[in-house]
């Protein structure tokens, strides 16, 4: 019996994983399918189909695309070849069997990447309320990696005012705004970036006090010790590997470190060691693993806090934005290459 | 001018270190000095002449032997070439100028290695108040590692009954106490040590559920996976290295590391490298550094809990005691050799 295709069945181009990645992943890694897709809810579902407005970029994906490992999957589950990707949107309800979601509304969560996507509302899916700020925003700095900055800074990192604060990958999607919350705290603040475009970026638009360039540093130590002659109160970490050896060398007494990610290591099949351990014994350093996912029940509670100072404008964000899902994976794939400017997402369709 | 000899003038033999250290310290890194020494305290004198009775030997005394470095500075100071080492003791008073100690009292503190020292009370320096318990105890049991056991376990590795844990040079002075106390708790305590009688004294005399000799392991990363098929809750760090990174890939969510000690590593030029730490991230982990010292306020609140299982037999103490200052270094270096089996320390004087 032939398939019925009825006037709401539109074709609908994804982005598949094709096998589990290892080492740096390539574009040929991921792989667009045409299929079609009923934009007509079946009677009794409770899911609601989605146009995707925005997919966002980050880093944890690549864990996703890994061979399957007790230890990343503590993190999500793998993703699965032949499967759509994964990742955060700013999407438009097209149509719902869901109670909480209407056509029309908008929402952030995750969804899988494509044009459209059919979605199960859980945890990770909030209905955005709040539309007189940029709708992109809530793949970034309203959304996971913000609720990310704040839960890392708040609630792991221990900030008093007057303490010296270091931020890794500090132009990224989360850095930029951890950041800004330590100088509204009254931190010392220095981030460290990969080019020199970065670091103007930090210390002209986002009011880091201090700012390098990793790659332009013969050794990250001295570096480290240039910035803070008295030491490091707390280590944002958005990097590992080498960054975190020589943070370790300048760590204060009981200073804290907020283990959000380590991007350096992602992709490297043997992961870098790190040889000075042993001060976390000499200064009783903290050192703090999170999962933003943790957090999401402050979801609307640091809306609260954040809104408002992006209304005054004394929180800032900056956005690199790619036009096309066409365009998503090679942009995707920059994040390990460091060749986006903020928070990297991807513009699927007018909003 | 002579010096005048008064008839309190006696030799004092005294362990010097030679230099800074580095690599495996030698026995001849450390020589005996026999020096005279006034058992009268001068008239206006805050200070307390004591005859040791006991000296404790400790892996962090190897930290201060080496050359300095602002990293160490913030556990301890370095020894000074030429001075005597450090360490705990147990001591008689001899005269005291000092208005809380007088001659014949007992007290447990840190001196200078030889027959006699000279102190001037700190916060390091403790009366002995119980002797119905045997006076070497208070090298270890009642001393700097039994509070260095109860402040990691209690105050850093939030246990909770049905807690898995895991502690490395479990044999040592901290590690037997960790795993009765985490008995007590009512966790499921497994060990690793580097022999197979002291993996018998984990099993038999100290209560452990498991344990496993370190040295007789092809593969760490399975010997914990045998010990512990749910993973670990919580690892009380002794050792470092190696083991820390096959604990990392068996820790739990929301799992707890207390840094105790990295003994594998003090006597390295160059550190090994630790490469599973992204599993912090993953599994939301808590590494906490830690130095006794901060916690000695909690001294008679340590003795008020520990006293009544010594005095009932629920806590045991296996000590491996030397007699005579002339075999101290050697009792000393044989820690970074696993010589020893259970607390070492070296009887001095008879009490």
């Amino acid at each position: 019996m032939a398939t019925t295709c009825n006037a709401t069945t539109v074709t609908n181009k994804q982005v598949i994983l094709r096998d589990y990645v290892t080492g740096f992943p390539k574009e040929s890694d991921l792989i667009f399918t045409d299929s079609t897709i009923d934009l007509k809810i079946p009677e009794g579902s409770k899911t609601v189909l989605v146009k995707n407005l925005y997919l966002s970029c980050d880093p944890y994906m690549r864990i996703r695309m890994g061979i399957p490992d007790p230890g990343t999957a503590a993190l999500a589950p793998p993703y699965i070849p032949g499967e759509p990707i994964y990742g955060f949107s700013v999407s438009k309800v097209i149509d719902s069997g869901h109670p909480d979601y209407k056509k029309g509304d908008l929402l952030w969560g995750l969804v899988g990447w494509g044009e459209y996507s059919l979605i199960t509302p859980d945890f990770s899916h909030y209905k955005i309320q709040h539309t007189d700020v940029p709708l992109s925003y809530y793949t970034g700095l309203l959304g996971m990696p913000g609720m990310t900055a704040y839960a890392g800074f708040y609630e792991i990192c221990s900030p008093k005012k007057g303490e010296t604060v270091f931020v890794s990958a500090a132009s990224g999607a989360v850095g930029q705004l951890v950041g800004q919350f330590a100088k509204i705290m009254g931190c010392y603040v220095v981030g460290s970036a990969g080019s020199n475009e970065k670091v103007d970026l930090l210390k002209n638009k986002f009011g880091f006090d201090d700012a390098f360039n990793y790659k332009e540093e013969k050794d990250l130590n001295v570096a480290l010790k240039r910035c803070f002659p008295e030491g490091i109160d707390i280590y944002f970490e958005n990097v590992g590997g080498k960054m975190l050896d020589a943070v370790l060398l300048n760590m204060k007494l009981h200073g804290r470190i907020a283990v959000c990610g380590m991007i350096s290591q992602y992709n490297l099949e043997d992961q870098e060691g790190v040889h000075n351990l042993a001060n976390v014994i000499y200064k009783r350093i903290r050192i703090q693993g999170f999962v933003v996912s943790d957090y999401f029940d402050k979801h609307l509670k640091f809306l609260d806090f954040v809104l408002p100072y992006i209304r005054e404008g004394k929180i800032t964000y900056v956005e690199d934005i790619v036009e096309g899902l066409e365009n998503g994976p090679s942009a995707l794939l920059g994040l390990f290459h460091g060749k986006n400017v903020g928070k990297q997402l991807i513009l699927v369709a007018p909003e």
